[in-house]
């Protein structure tokens, strides 16, 4: 089965899944090699755009995110990562899961996750 | 809070989530319109990028979303949708999520789910 990365110019969306609690921790990009990457190493490596390369997960932090199992949806352009996500939470924001405000219909976002780490003693400054 | 459309040429990768089981159903693209009218209606719609227009999912089919809520990610270019699934499923091929394929290392896929509905007669031949 051959992923369909032409969608984004190159980049597929991948939805990472807690696999033990069904949390949804973050959403990344991944290309072709780094896809690549995942599958070899078993551990979930993206494709930074903001950095344009590629950044395994967990590689500042010791966060990584292990693979259990690596779906794919009907349309063949998009990934379902369900992991076991290393160490207190995935987010530079010092949260387990990126996804840690809800927003209203007015557009205020409110806060639902308590911290789970203080990102500054495991990022510094140059966070991620 | 503003989202940030910017990143995807005005796209926002929406990924929706069953509210009760946790089961991650299907990825999606909004554009504003799209996050717009999911807000006002609390039924969700996206743009869809092969037929350039925005798509209340469930439109033909009545297999609508409800909102539950809306989560926005720390980079505020991602959302997750938590929903209330109405029918047996979402995906346009039958099954209750669109992830119903895992992928091997070697690049095979195996279906892992069972068909929850036969999609002929719901979608005809004009699938989605």
């Amino acid at each position: 089965m051959e992923l369909d990365f032409t969608k984004l110019d190159g980049l597929l969306p991948a939805v990472i899944q807690d696999a033990t609690s069904g949390e949804v921790l973050m959403l990344g990009f991944m290309n072709a090699d780094a896809y690549a990457a995942t599958q070899a190493s078993g551990e979930v490596t993206f494709f930074s755009r903001s950095r344009n390369k590629l950044w395994r997960k967990g590689e500042q932090s010791g966060h990584v995110l292990r693979v259990r199992e690596i779906l794919v949806d009907c349309d063949v352009d998009s990934l379902l990562i369900r992991v076991d996500a290393v160490g207190p939470g995935v987010c530079h924001e010092g949260y387990r899961s990126c996804f840690f405000r809800q927003l209203s219909a007015g557009g205020e976002a409110k806060v639902i996750a308590e911290r789970a780490f203080d990102p500054n003693a495991v990022y510094g400054k140059d966070a991620r």
